[in-house]
């Protein structure tokens, strides 16, 4: 049997390139919606309301019961918001059970602009596991779909993309450079992740706002191994 | 006194985040169009006019003196054109004087889409080292523009771009993980660059057109070390 076809789209502005209306699509925004997703899900949230700004934010916080409104600009809870965009922000004793209403820059438009795709899933470090698993048994084509920053291709989400393939390649039929050169990146950096990703533009970024040890924990593996799937509308645990 | 900025720019569809009006761009078509460029130019061609398709080609090639028309689909010479896209199809005693109008798939349309740039510049891992000290006399911002395959990232483009920075980065500001991406990816190739390109979308597409001397060919440095600048609308060694 022929094995299905996975590829990386390095940037939403690459997006129209590929066809996903029989893929499944893994939405990686390393630093750290879709970190933060698996955190929050991990530790017993309801769900997640993915939104693409504040103030449809602050609405669907009134509208819903038991449910908490996130997001940051500039690496500091927006206006109006409740909470940040950290996955340390989310233990259960305080999000069990709540809907968490998140905005953040690149993940969620990424996510809104994925939505022809046959399944939407999230991807991070820290559930790479439970990506992998459920790519190598659904045995469909896959895409992954790195948020990049504003567009521009960056490490963090490539890494990635080449952790996937690292560890389940070999169930995939694969002709595309950019899952080529993710993977030699990844190859590279692997046995040090963290000191890899410190050369890098949004780790620079979001060094300025203190949040080192945030970047540091999006880059352990497993540690809150869910599989996050889209579905209506909300990010839910599988 | 601050140093110029250096980017990359994985591919023409990723053209508009980057602000070139202030900035020297080095167009990127490794295989094959700016590696034939090169040759062509350091075998005396006069001059080179690069054409976005085979019936502007055919038209122009009528229309100046000593000229021959050149380009390719699918690894052959396009119907309607005289020669090919290989840097070794134009020695001197052939191509000297002559003006070579030429279509190529990725190249020609890049460098057309980059005309607001302040220079336009074209490098191929043949012209490596004029390229660069040209990069660092000028003093200017550099954005190294991957031709890429049909939008799509590759690989040898992007190891030419990171050969780039690797030689010259001490000279330049740089904040993008493209360009530490490429530099990764070349300081990982750069002892054998083309062992390393063998598992790439563009070598096995065009190894089935036996094209393997060609591409072995272009991943040699300075074999044809000329500088080569676009001057109105021309193609020209300087």
């Amino acid at each position: 049997m022929a094995l299905p076809k996975i590829e990386t789209c390095l940037s939403p502005s690459l997006l129209h390139l590929y066809d996903i209306k029989d893929s499944i699509v893994v939405i990686i925004d390393v630093f750290r919606a879709t970190s933060t997703i698996a955190a929050a899900l991990h530790q017993g949230a309801k769900e997640i309301l993915p939104v693409d700004d504040v103030d449809r934010c602050i609405e669907l916080g009134t509208q819903i019961e038991n449910s908490i409104t996130a997001g940051e600009r500039d690496g500091k809870v927006a206006p109006g918001l409740q909470h940040g965009n950290s996955p340390l922000e989310y233990p259960r004793t305080f999000i069990e059970n709540k809907t968490l209403v998140l905005t953040t820059t690149n993940g969620t438009r990424l996510l809104h602009m994925c939505s022809e795709a046959n399944e939407i899933i999230t991807g991070s470090f820290l559930n790479l596991g439970a990506v992998c698993d459920y790519l190598i048994a659904q045995k469909k084509p896959v895409l992954l779909a790195c948020a990049s920053w504003k567009d521009r291709y960056n490490l963090e989400d490539s890494l990635f993309a080449g952790a996937v393939y690292d560890t389940i390649g070999d169930h995939f039929e694969m002709n595309c450079d950019s899952t080529r050169a993710a993977t030699h990146l990844y190859r590279q950096a692997k046995n040090n992740l963290y000191e890899f990703i410190q050369d890098s533009s949004h780790f620079l970024r979001l060094s300025k706002f203190g949040l080192q040890y945030d970047m540091e924990y999006c880059c352990k593996i497993n540690q809150h191994n869910v599989l996050v799937k889209l579905v209506d509308g909300k990010l839910i645990r599988q």
